[in-house]
C-alpha cells in the first residue's frame, strides 16, 4: 500500500495536468451542437482509462450520448468486484458574464481548480481511474476486480442509463457501486452518505362545472374548484405539521437513537439557515430537528398549482378546472405505489360530492438505505479515516438520486456514496470549482477503500 | 295615452325597418380597424333621435368612442327628468362559422330578429327612442323630460364613460336612470331587477424561501408558500359555507320575509341547472335557496391560483411565491373598502409567521339595492303589466353592472333595469337575436313608464 501512496504523492503535477486536459473540453450533455465535444470527452477518457492500465475499454453507443467503459477484473473470482459509476457531461455554464475566468479554460487559485465539470462530474470520478493506475503502475494489480461505467447524460436526464444496465446486467455485475458526484456535509468535514429518500408525485385536477362561469351570476351557487382544492390541500396535514393521509407513516423505518446521535455531530446553524433563504423561521413535523426533517422523515409539498385566471389584474371567472402538483418524499421503508395508492384513496375519500377528482401519477422512486454496518461503508469510513485523519460523519440526503435504485434494483448492488465535493463547489453555477485537496486526497480514498473492500 | 300607443302599433313595420338599419353596421367597439363603423354607428343614431324629435342631438368626442347626446326637456320643471342610458357598440362576432347568418345581415325567424347586437343594446335602446318618437309624432309633447346618454364603449369596458359622467354632471341631471341591458328572468316572464352585488377583489401573494428550492433538499424543513396559501384560503369559510372574516356580515342587509317570497315565485329548475353546468349538486352557504345564493348573498370565490411549476409533468420544486386571486360578491350595505380592509386584517392575522404576505387591493364597486317601493320601480311594473297583461316578478342580479353604481354616487340617481332581453337571445355568442314581440312590447312599455313615471 505505501508504494501505491507514494506513486499518489509522487504524481499530483500528472494527475491535475490529465485533469486540465479533461476539463478543456466542452462536453455539455443538453446543447446539440455540442455533439462533437462529447464525443471528444468521451475518446479522451477511454484514452486516459486505457493508459491507466484498464483493460477491455469501450465507448458504447446509446440513442443519446455514448457510454464508456472499462474494466480490470484480474483479481480472481473469490475477490469482490466494484463497479464505478460516473460521469463525463457537464452542466451548461450560462450566465457566462457571472465567471470570473473562462469555464472551459482551468484556473487553479488558493488549492482549487475552477472549471465547468471540475466537481460535477470530471474531477470526481478521475480520482477512481488515477486510484487504479496508481496500483497497476506500482505493485501491477488491484485487490478487487473493478468495472466503470462513465455515462454522457447525466446532466441531461440521464435518459439512456437506465436501458443501458438492464441490458448488460452481466457486464455490470457487481458486488458494491462507487460514485463520488456528491459532497461533504461542510469542508474539513469527510463525509458519507448512507440514504436518499425516494419520491411518489401526483398531480390532482378537480372539475367543478363544465366551463368557465361569471363569478357574479354564479357564485355562492356551486362549489369553486379552486375553493375545493385548497381545501381539500389543507386537510393533507395536522396543525403538527404531520401527514394524514392514513397509513402514510406505517413503513417509516425510525430513526435509531444511533442515526439521531449522528445527525447532532453535524454542523448547522440554524440562524445562517434562515438568512440563506431569506426565512424568519423554520417550520416542519414537531418532534424532530430541521436536519432530520429534511432527509429522514417524509414530506409532502406542493410543487405547483394553477386554475382560473392566473393573467394581471382582476378576472371575475369561477374556473372549471384546478390543479396541484404534489410530492411526497419517502423513506424507507416506505414504497411509492403503495403512498401513492394511499393519497388517492384519501383524496377520493375527502373530495366533496360537487367536483369530480382526477389523479394522474407522474412519478415514483424508492428511497434507499446503506446500512451503517455494511461492508461498503465500513471500508469507505477506515479510507477516509485513514486518507484524512478525521472523524468521518454520516449524513442522510433529502433529494433523490435515482441511479442508485437503479442499481440496488436491477443488479442488487448497494451503493457507496463516497462523494469527494465541497458545499462551495458551486456546481450547476458559475465559477464551479474543487478542491485540490480533495482531489488527491480523493485517489488516496479510492485506493484505500479498494483495498478495505478486498478484506 | 291611446294615441300614442296606436301609432306605436301603426309603426311597426317603420320600426323594425330602422331597426335593420343599424343592426347592419358591424360596430364593433373592441376591434380598432372597426373604428369607421363606430362612427357610422354613432351618426346612424344622432341622425334617428333628431328625427324622432329629440333636440340638441350632438356627438361628444372621447378618447375612445364617441358618446351620443339628445334630450327633449320642454315638460317643464316641475316634471321629472329621465335620462336613458344604452350603448350602440356590439361584442365581436367570433367564431363565425357558428353564426346560421351572416352577424352583420339581420334575418327574421319565428318572430326573432337575428344579429350581433340586437338584443345587447341596439334592439334595447332604440325602444325608448321610438318611445319618444311616439308620443312627439302624436301628442307633440312627453309628460317627463328626457336625456340621452348613449356610449360606444360599454363591451370595450366603458373606460371613458365615468369621466363624461363626472365633468358633465349638470347635463346628465336626473331624477331616475333607465336602463334597458337586461334580461327577463324567464320568457313570458316580465321581470324587474332591483338590486345588483358588488364587488371587492383582492391578490393574496405569500412569500417563502427568496428563490425556489429543490423539494428534496429542503422539503419537510421550511413552511411551502404554496401549502401556506391553500392553509390559509381554506380558513376564509366554515363547514357550513360561511365567510369566516370577522365582521365580514356586519352591514348584510337581510332578506326581507316579502323578498323571500318573491324569490319563491320565480321558475327555477334545480336539476336543469345542475345539468346545465355539468355538475352533481349545487353547493353553498346554508340555510338559502340557490337563488338567493347567487343574488342576494355575499359570496367568496377564488378566480385564480398559481405557483411553482405550472408546466406538464413534474418538478421538484418548493416555490418562492405563490398567489391567489380572491373576490368577494357584496350585498347592502356592505362597502367594498370596509371588507377589503377585513378581509386583509384577517388574512393578516391568520399567516403564520414563516412567510411573508401582500395584499393588492385589485377592484372594488358598490351593491345597489332600488327600494321596491321606489317610484321608479312602482312605474315600471304599472307599464309592465299594462303592457303584457302579466305579473311583473322582481330579481336581484348576482352580477355587478358599475355604470349603475356611477350614476347613483355621481348624478345620485337609482335605476330602473328595465331589460327587454330573454335568457335566449345568446348575447356575447353566436346567433344573437331579440323577440320582436319584446322590442314592440318593450317601445310600449317605455311609453307607460314615461306617463306612469309623471305621476
Amino acid at each position: 500500500m505505501n508504494d501505491i501512496l507514494t506513486y499518489i504523492s509522487n504524481n499530483k503535477e500528472k494527475f491535475l495536468k490529465e485533469l486540465v486536459e479533461f476539463l478543456k473540453i466542452p462536453s455539455i450533455s443538453s446543447i446539440s451542437s455540442y455533439k462533437e465535444y462529447m464525443i471528444q470527452a468521451a475518446e479522451w477518457l477511454s484514452e486516459n482509462m486505457k493508459n491507466s492500465g484498464l483493460n477491455n475499454v469501450k465507448i458504447f453507443p446509446t440513442k443519446g450520448h455514448s457510454i464508456v467503459y472499462g474494466e480490470w477484473l484480474d483479481a480472481g473470482k473469490e475477490a469482490p468486484t466494484v463497479l464505478v459509476y460516473g460521469h463525463y457531461d457537464v452542466q451548461p455554464v450560462d450566465p457566462l458574464n457571472l465567471w470570473d475566468s473562462p469555464p472551459f479554460d482551468p484556473v487553479i487559485k488558493n488549492g482549487r481548480i475552477y472549471a465547468r465539470g471540475s466537481a460535477d462530474d470530471k474531477g470526481q470520478l478521475l480520482i477512481h481511474v488515477k486510484s487504479v493506475e496508481s496500483y497497476l503502475k506500482t505493485v501491477g494489480r488491484l485487490p478487487v476486480n473493478i468495472k466503470f461505467l462513465i455515462e454522457g447524460e447525466e446532466e441531461a436526464g440521464s435518459n439512456h442509463l437506465d436501458e443501458f444496465i438492464e441490458n448488460n446486467r452481466e457486464l455490470l455485475k457487481c458486488d458494491t457501486v462507487l460514485i463520488s458526484d456528491t459532497e461533504w456535509f461542510a469542508e474539513g468535514i469527510p463525509s458519507i452518505c448512507y440514504s436518499l429518500r425516494g419520491i411518489a408525485f401526483v398531480e390532482l385536477t378537480i372539475t367543478g362545472p363544465n366551463r368557465d362561469l361569471h363569478s357574479g351570476t354564479y357564485g355562492g351557487g356551486i362549489d369553486n374548484p379552486l375553493n375545493v382544492l385548497c381545501w381539500m390541500i389543507s386537510r393533507l396535514k395536522d396543525d403538527y405539521g404531520r401527514i394524514t393521509i392514513p397509513g402514510f407513516y406505517d413503513d417509516v423505518r425510525p430513526l435509531s437513537k444511533d442515526e439521531r446521535e449522528n445527525f447532532k455531530k453535524l454542523p448547522f446553524d440554524e440562524d445562517e439557515y434562515c438568512k440563506d433563504l431569506g426565512i424568519s423561521m423554520v417550520n416542519g413535523e414537531i418532534g424532530y430537528t430541521t436536519l432530520e426533517r429534511v432527509s429522514a422523515r417524509p414530506t409532502l409539498d406542493l410543487n405547483g398549482i394553477y386554475g382560473g385566471y392566473i393573467g394581471e389584474g382582476a378576472k371575475t371567472i369561477i374556473p372549471s378546472k384546478a390543479t396541484a402538483k404534489i410530492s411526497m418524499r419517502l423513506v424507507p421503508d416506505q414504497k411509492p405505489d403503495d403512498i401513492i395508492s394511499k393519497v388517492e384513496n384519501y383524496l377520493k375519500n375527502i373530495a366533496p360530492p360537487t367536483v369530480k377528482i382526477e389523479i394522474a401519477r407522474l412519478h415514483g422512486g424508492n428511497p434507499v438505505l446503506v446500512p451503517l454496518d455494511s461492508k461498503g461503508i465500513k471500508s469507505a469510513v477506515k479510507a477516509f479515516q485513514n486518507a484524512f485523519g478525521k472523524e468521518v460523519l454520516f449524513t442522510r440526503e433529502g433529494g433523490s438520486i435515482p441511479i442508485v435504485s437503479t442499481f440496488l434494483e436491477v443488479l442488487n448492488a448497494p451503493s457507496v456514496l463516497m462523494g469527494m465535493g465541497l458545499p462551495g463547489d458551486n456546481i450547476h453555477s458559475p465559477n464551479e470549482n474543487f478542491s485540490l485537496e480533495n482531489f488527491y486526497g480523493g485517489i488516496k480514498v479510492s485506493a484505500l477503500f479498494l483495498e478495505e473492500f478486498s478484506k
